[in-house]
């Protein structure tokens, strides 16, 4: 597109917006005109968000995820289980799981999955952290909760065999199965395979 | 989305992304996230070309369009044909044509359409000074290019009319027809049938 642009402030902040992911020229024209329909305080209000966002976020020193402070607010929290570790790829993962209302233990954020393909190898994730904390003592449980995708099933490989002598901290996985409101006929064979051979008892409720 | 957030900055930061239109909170928590893999210094970059943008648009005193200084580069070019102005929606509609590189007179930005629906009237756009523009003389065409909507075809009739005083300016409209690589089967028949009424001679080329 060979746009030529009346304002170089203009030009800027479309080239600026359209760096981020997904976001087109197109798409970062808009973003940038839209922003003069907002009041000069609600844009300083986002630019002000994103900066101090970048400039302050910290990590849990413990878990490793997102936080404000020196340890996350679910580690610091008394109420949760420490004898069990969920390990996750991202912070996202924590809110999801959070979100279930299902979980009261403690996670670990690895920061991804081992991938050759991208170049990331273990020493790039926070697994020596893992299994410091692990050897620490006081596990009973270390939850693999990562994608079920060739990276994440090597990572839970590779995390089996770095906490394997600790034997009695148990390894558990996410169940595969049928989603809810899934129907049979349009599940993969994989994942409906997994879900025949680790049926469960039925309780009706 | 029941999110739980275990940062409040990250919050904010996602909160504020999500205000823009188009970007919902998954999208939000993708690019702030991807802020992470950016630079401080690219941030800080990013955060300041938005903040400038909005604090210092400035709109030429001429044609309205946005631009950095009283009169944008276009009105004060020597070489532009002063006596035609094409009059478009917005900034967007100055560089499409510009892109084309095929009109050398000025432009006229009316800041959008007459469009009752949403709340706006001939007073809410720049009709009035274009107006002034062509009784301050010189003019001898004005070339009305808006969209081929209803709002469009509403704002050419009320410009028509507060121009019908002044004989010797010509009105002219885009011509409507087929897109380039448009199929005749595939193509609506009220473009179809404009486009044969308002049929050209062939020139071999």
């Amino acid at each position: 597109m060979d746009q030529r642009f009346t304002s170089a402030l203009l030009e800027r902040a479309v080239d600026e917006f359209a760096k981020l992911p997904g976001i087109g020229r197109k798409t970062a024209m808009r973003l940038v005109l839209h922003t003069l329909r907002m009041d000069v305080g609600m844009v300083d209000s986002f630019c002000d968000a994103v900066r101090t966002f970048r400039h302050d976020v910290r990590y849990c020193r413990v878990c490793h995820t997102i936080c404000d402070t020196d340890m996350c607010g679910l580690c610091s929290n008394p109420q949760r289980d420490r004898s069990t570790i969920c390990v996750v790829e991202n912070v996202q993962d924590v809110m999801a799981l959070e979100a279930t209302m299902q979980y009261k233990g403690l996670y670990h954020v690895l920061g991804g999955v081992i991938s050759p393909m991208d170049g990331i190898g273990p020493g790039d994730l926070q697994i020596e952290s893992l299994v410091e904390r692990v050897a620490h003592g006081g596990v009973s449980e270390v939850i693999l909760a990562l994608s079920s995708t060739m990276e994440g099933d090597t990572t839970n490989f590779y995390i089996s065999r770095r906490l394997a002598a600790f034997k009695d901290v148990r390894l558990t996985v996410l169940a595969r199965g049928l989603s809810m409101n899934d129907e049979l006929q349009y599940t993969d064979e994989v994942t409906l395979g997994r879900s025949l051979v680790n049926r469960v008892p039925f309780i009706g409720n």
